[in-house]
């Protein structure tokens, strides 16, 4: 994998990108939606394809107990089984195994829990996450790491910080395919001498890449970019840098222009599928009763499926009856928003603009 | 609405033809898919028209109840609502009605019953069902009949008949948009000398369409012929009819040989989302264990959306964990093989080989 910078915002350190892998190139910064099991959930990947997404993450752990990594090996890898030509990064299941496992149950070696499936026991260590990593093929993969929980005290947090190296070195020396990107996982928690340790060590093993892990995880907004202002200092400036989990347009913006390349977040689809739609206009809850009769589209400015084709009233009264065909539709034109806004990020950036969409967003978005 | 006959086989009554609507003219032999929302499950209008769905079959019933036939006449009508140019036909209702009824809820007037959104009381009649047809707008709409149950005896399936002249009667004069064409329903369950009767007497009333209801409720398929066999010879034979329900593809065979030209049926659709796929090579039941590493498509001879991108072992597994995309691609492969072979149909009608076609079904379908 190669990353070219290929244009600097003068008053941040914000940059646009290429980053090269053997399946695609892709222009940063970039947002892969969450395709955890292999699918962006309620839609295809040609459809994904069509409202500009690039890339997609999915999830080594839920790949790892359905299928099976060695189904998706079997087949060629996830391109081949998604029919998926862009770029495709793995998580390691740090995350989703942590959420299944108490503390007690993380050992030296690795982290022991049940099958969500089959309540089987399962014991899931660094060198089993890249062995599977390897055998699903993305082209950009991800350390096994400890992830720290929210809220955690400091003596805990440097512990499952240091782990986390440990695990860093193991998953390094696990991994047996060139042809993928291995990034290096940063935590810490909310401390910034435990992020900035974090980073220099991770650093010192060597990757291609660096991801921040632990955020998004219930810490406040101001913890979450203390500890990013703490890390990415830390890591070489040529390096791509991937912000595990966010999603929120104006945290995704903040981050850029703090140096953060790639995003992937489950939220915009699971907003749709929901019934939140972001629009250039203006946030629409499409299950509001104002929608009703609403002829209009839920954007003017929205080229994606639902938007040239459905009024805001055939797609509420889908999303009324909970069809599956409105979190298809939702979650397309929520996807588009936020590829679009990735493009404008991309502008803007070239324009030295970057604060105007920021403030531009602001108005548009939640909190 | 205008129907023309085109082609006829010399070796039994099917015919081919042209239905022609103010929205759509569409060829016959048909098939719609249930849309009885406004929405083939999982599927958006778009969709199913990229696979050969001329037109579709939805339920005043259903969207009396929700969204409001008053929200549909508002955005002016189904085809605006839905964003669907093909022809729309809508059920009167009756079906969903005694479904949610006892037969002592029917009164001469009408039946009660509770709304299956909010238990309030619903009377529906003739005229509400009529009312509710002409603001939804469809082209071809349905008299509200009193769909006899199965089993049923003589003198109560008698009654059931003659309450549905009754109520044709009633449809009739409540029609008061002359751009629909409203078909009349012929009842009688199993009886030949009452599906005789209640088609004479339909026919005095005079529809430009006839529709034969309460079959496929139950009975044997040599009772549902027999009372075909009965009815289809007292219709003009220059109108067209429609077979109500039916989707079996043998089954259609048999009914289009003896005149019918028109079916709709939620089986291709509900059959794709429970996982069983029809091909011209035979009965895909996709959740089986054979498919998970089978990288070929469902079908070589499909041009679908599911047959052109993705193997067997992704649909299986987006099928297995229960995949809104899956219940979609499947969906539309199911409905792109009934386009087909109702495309085989009228070429075999053209050519004089029905009889090759029923065989070769035969050999592929489930009975």
């Amino acid at each position: 994998m190669k990353f070219q910078i290929t244009a600097r915002d003068p008053s941040s350190k914000a940059r646009c990108g290429l980053l090269n892998s053997a399946a695609d190139t892709i222009e940063t910064p970039a947002f892969m939606p969450c395709a955890s099991h292999a699918v962006v959930r309620a839609c295809s990947p040609q459809d994904i394809a069509a409202v500009g997404i690039q890339a997609v993450m999915c999830n080594a752990f839920h790949l790892l107990i359905r299928p099976g990594s060695e189904v998706i090996c079997q087949a060629g890898g996830l391109h081949q089984f998604m029919n998926w030509p862009g770029l495709i990064a793995t998580d390691s299941g740090g995350f989703q195994v942590f959420s299944l496992a108490d503390r007690s149950d993380i050992i030296e070696d690795g982290v022991s829990i049940r099958s969500p499936l089959d309540g089987s026991p399962i014991q899931v260590t660094p060198e089993l996450s890249v062995q599977a990593q390897n055998q699903l093929g993305a082209d950009m993969i991800m350390t096994f790491d400890d992830c720290t929980p929210y809220p955690c005290g400091y003596a805990e947090a440097a512990q499952s910080m240091e782990r986390t190296l440990r695990w860093a070195e193991r998953s390094k020396v696990a991994h047996n395919n060139p042809e993928q990107a291995l990034f290096g996982i940063i935590q810490g928690s909310v401390y910034p001498e435990l992020r900035r340790e974090s980073a220099r060590a991770t650093v010192e093993i060597g990757f291609p890449g660096y991801a921040i892990g632990g955020v998004s995880v219930g810490e406040s907004e101001a913890e979450m970019f203390t500890a990013l202002d703490a890390a990415l200092p830390e890591l070489p400036l040529e390096a791509p840098k991937h912000l595990l989990g966010v999603g929120v347009p104006a945290q995704m913006i903040a981050a850029v222009k703090r140096g953060v390349d790639l995003f992937d977040c489950v939220l915009p689809t699971r907003n749709a599928r929901h019934g939140l739609l972001y629009t250039w206009e203006g946030i629409v809850r499409i299950n509001n009763a104002q929608y009703r009769e609403d002829s209009r589209p839920l954007s003017e400015l929205c080229d994606c499926p639902a938007c040239t084709h459905y009024s805001r009233a055939y797609l509420h009264h889908l999303f009324r009856i909970e069809e599956a065909a409105a979190w298809r539709l939702l979650s397309l034109h929520n996807l588009r928003f936020f590829a679009q806004l990735m493009e404008q990020i991309r502008e803007a950036i070239g324009a030295g603009n970057l604060g105007e969409l920021a403030a531009r967003l602001a108005a548009i978005t939640p909190s």
